[in-house]
């Protein structure tokens, strides 16, 4: 299973069709449990206690964070297939509008970025759904258009 | 001017929403030019002919390459804010699913990479026109949430 814990609801139509789609192509590959982490103002401590409470020391955690590890799109898809031989479940972990607390940045198993470039945390949930969808069309080698 | 050169029209109901939002948005900034070239099949020369008729050569040319340099969010502001003083457009070129013919690559100013990661064509057509909005809300020292 692939749980991915993010903060607050999306507000935008298009972003969340765009979830939805990408979380119904998933579904044949991986089950995808979206956890809402409710957002607390300006407070990054607050946040962390709540994520903390949705993760589980058994699963491969991963942060996504703009310092970390950037992949190509067969290297991730290459991990995720590692990993998934010998965990359960991966926990992908996306920030809020002010990023995450270093505690949750300190507890996971990797650090991944996927750009320099700073991106909306909202649209970035659609981007690791579809980094996802690709990790999986290339983990079971089907075609898959870029 | 901005000018976006791309391939093909857009098919995704949430990629033409979110692409006609940060457009709308961008337009206090800066007029955006969207140019959908039509995709030729599997052919990236016969795209090539068609995508050179609308460069002009008094333009700055950015490629979007995964080959190419990243730049921190901030980094592409300056650098656009730059470029905008000594020319009068910039014309940043897509590629298609198959990407672009080396002799686009080989006529553009700059080739700039968002990410080692792949992601489809249509869907970085709304990476690129929210760091687009975000460089312009960057140059003009407006804040803007992550």
């Amino acid at each position: 299973m692939i749980n991915i814990i993010c903060i607050g609801k999306l507000k935008e139509k298009y972003l969340i069709e765009a979830c939805n789609e990408y979380t119904k192509r998933l579904g044949k590959f991986a089950k995808i449990n979206l956890i809402e982490v409710k957002q607390s103002n300006q407070n990054l401590y607050e946040e962390a206690k709540k994520i903390k409470k949705y993760i589980n020391k058994n699963d491969y955690i991963i942060v996504l964070d703009i310092q970390g590890n950037q992949l190509a799109s067969e290297q991730l898809a290459l991990k995720i297939n590692d990993i998934l031989m010998i965990k359960p479940n991966i926990t992908f972990i996306i920030g809020g509008s002010l990023g995450l607390h270093e505690e949750i940045k300190n507890i996971c198993d990797m650090k991944l970025s996927f750009s320099k470039m700073t991106f909306p945390h909202q649209l970035f949930r659609v981007l690791l759904l579809e980094q996802l969808y690709r990790a999986f069309k290339i983990i079971n080698n089907e075609t898959y258009h870029k």
